[in-house]
């Protein structure tokens, strides 16, 4: 198979954009998603201070990587979330990847804030991954306006979003899909938020991750077994196996299609945490609450 | 396995309502989903006239049957589409059915009509199922109003309804999904359409037709083969299967959820065909320009 681009040997295939490419032009291609995927929503520019939120998995370190090669100004904000033999690693992944690339990096530590991950699950019997969310966001938001920053990214790739969207839509969840989209604007003490990857798959994000030898922590987090996307990705996969394209047309068709009728409907947040000022739908804010547990 | 009605020796587990059934008992299920599913849109009554769509298969013939034991007036309608080997195999089964319930039967023959579906495929080189869809719609109201009946039935059942609804949700078609309901109302020169079974599966539908031991065409239609909606419904199945009751849910929550969302939305026709009356959204309509080629 030859690359598409410049008829070198290709090293990888993408059926969804029926194409194979080279290495060198694989790179280009995924820029020029990422770029694309920035401009389609007009996210942000390179005068814009940048906070992306990073685990030190391949898909948030990807998308640091291509927004310093792309030229944009981005520091990384790490949160440890306290669980044994996994946050450490990650995080001297994310401090070691700042320091090589010459880039600011914020962290939060979340034994420190008293509410590590296993102590929160163990307390309350929540599901850890919706509770882990919960304060994941609330420090995006706080670190990213205490800090000045203009947007606050993350890393999701097109099989987050269309897992997302999938599972949502299986379910009706009108409210979730309301907010179903790769940028959402500031608005009441909400920081803007950007997701620059939704038009790449994971599988492109693991080849460029591969390409630019990224050191990334391969081990998944130990509460995430299991999870419920993982499901709807497999099923999304062997559909997008068998109808090339089928992912991204559904996104893209959501947002063109379906998301305007339902903006339509959205009722805004409108209450602020009495203890700390950051944005709630109650009188005190998740984090908050567990921190006086 | 032990019937949960009556404690007999089971013949039939349905994992999706966590349920065992011996023969009797699963024939009351049966009905009793029937008059659900009729009572939840409040269809149509026992002093109505209804007329049921047959194809000869066991979806249609199913209904039929189970219309008649719960005492509807119900008269089918059999459009014989004129392909080989096929329709007239299903029209004798069709009849014979009527013969033996003592009920009315109407028959359209598109061959006389002119426009058997072979010709009409060679001649428009359209996708069968879809000019195939359109012609019998026409026919199915047409026959309805002229001949004063109340309803028009048709043997949808619960994966149609899913496979549908799940096609035209990844592709996003707004206008599909705004029709995408168990009662369409009468308006503007359209008879009201109602689609008793949606709550029942394609398997239970299956096991009804064999326990009752209805003659139905077991061969499907030479057109059909690789049609797209059996895609989906494979999918769907392998979600059911992890997840039982996925695919009723995913169909009420679209109806109580997103389609009260959709119908604020919905353009009405307004159009009615110049040559022939019935209602169409450009000057002729689909039968009445298939008619002059």
């Amino acid at each position: 198979m030859k690359c598409i681009r410049c008829k070198k040997e290709a090293e990888v295939e993408l059926k969804s954009h029926n194409a194979a490419f080279c290495r060198d032009c694989f790179l280009e291609f995924f820029y020029r998603q990422i770029t694309k995927g920035i401009k389609q929503f007009k996210m942000f520019s390179k005068k814009d201070r940048l906070l992306i939120a990073v685990s030190g998995g391949k898909d948030s370190m990807a998308l640091w990587d291509a927004l310093i090669e792309l030229g944009y100004n981005v520091e990384g904000l790490f949160i440890n979330l306290g669980i044994d033999n996994f946050s450490d690693a990650a995080e001297e992944k994310v401090k070691a990847f700042a320091e090589l690339k010459g880039v600011g990096l914020n962290i939060v530590d979340l034994k420190k804030e008293g509410i590590a991950i296993p102590e929160v699950v163990k307390k309350t019997r929540k599901v850890p991954c919706a509770i882990c969310g919960q304060i994941k966001r609330y420090y995006f938001n706080k670190v990213g306006l205490d800090g000045g920053f203009d947007v606050l990214l993350t890393g999701h790739n097109l099989d987050d979003e269309t897992s997302r969207l999938f599972s949502n839509t299986l379910h009706w969840k009108i409210e979730y899909l309301q907010d179903q989209k790769p940028l959402l604007p500031s608005e009441n003490g909400l920081l803007k938020k950007a997701k620059p990857m939704w038009r790449l798959t994971e599988f492109e994000t693991a080849v460029y991750a591969f390409f630019r030898k990224i050191d990334y922590l391969e081990i998944s987090c130990p509460f995430s077994k299991g999870a419920t996307f993982s499901q709807y990705k497999r099923h999304l996969n062997a559909i997008e196996y068998e109808s090339p394209g089928t992912k991204i047309d559904f996104y893209q068709g959501f947002l063109k299609n379906m998301l305007p009728i339902l903006e339509e409907k959205k009722e805004k947040v409108a209450n602020f945490c009495k203890n700390c000022g950051y944005p709630t739908f109650g009188e005190l804010c998740t984090v908050c609450k567990l921190k006086m547990l």
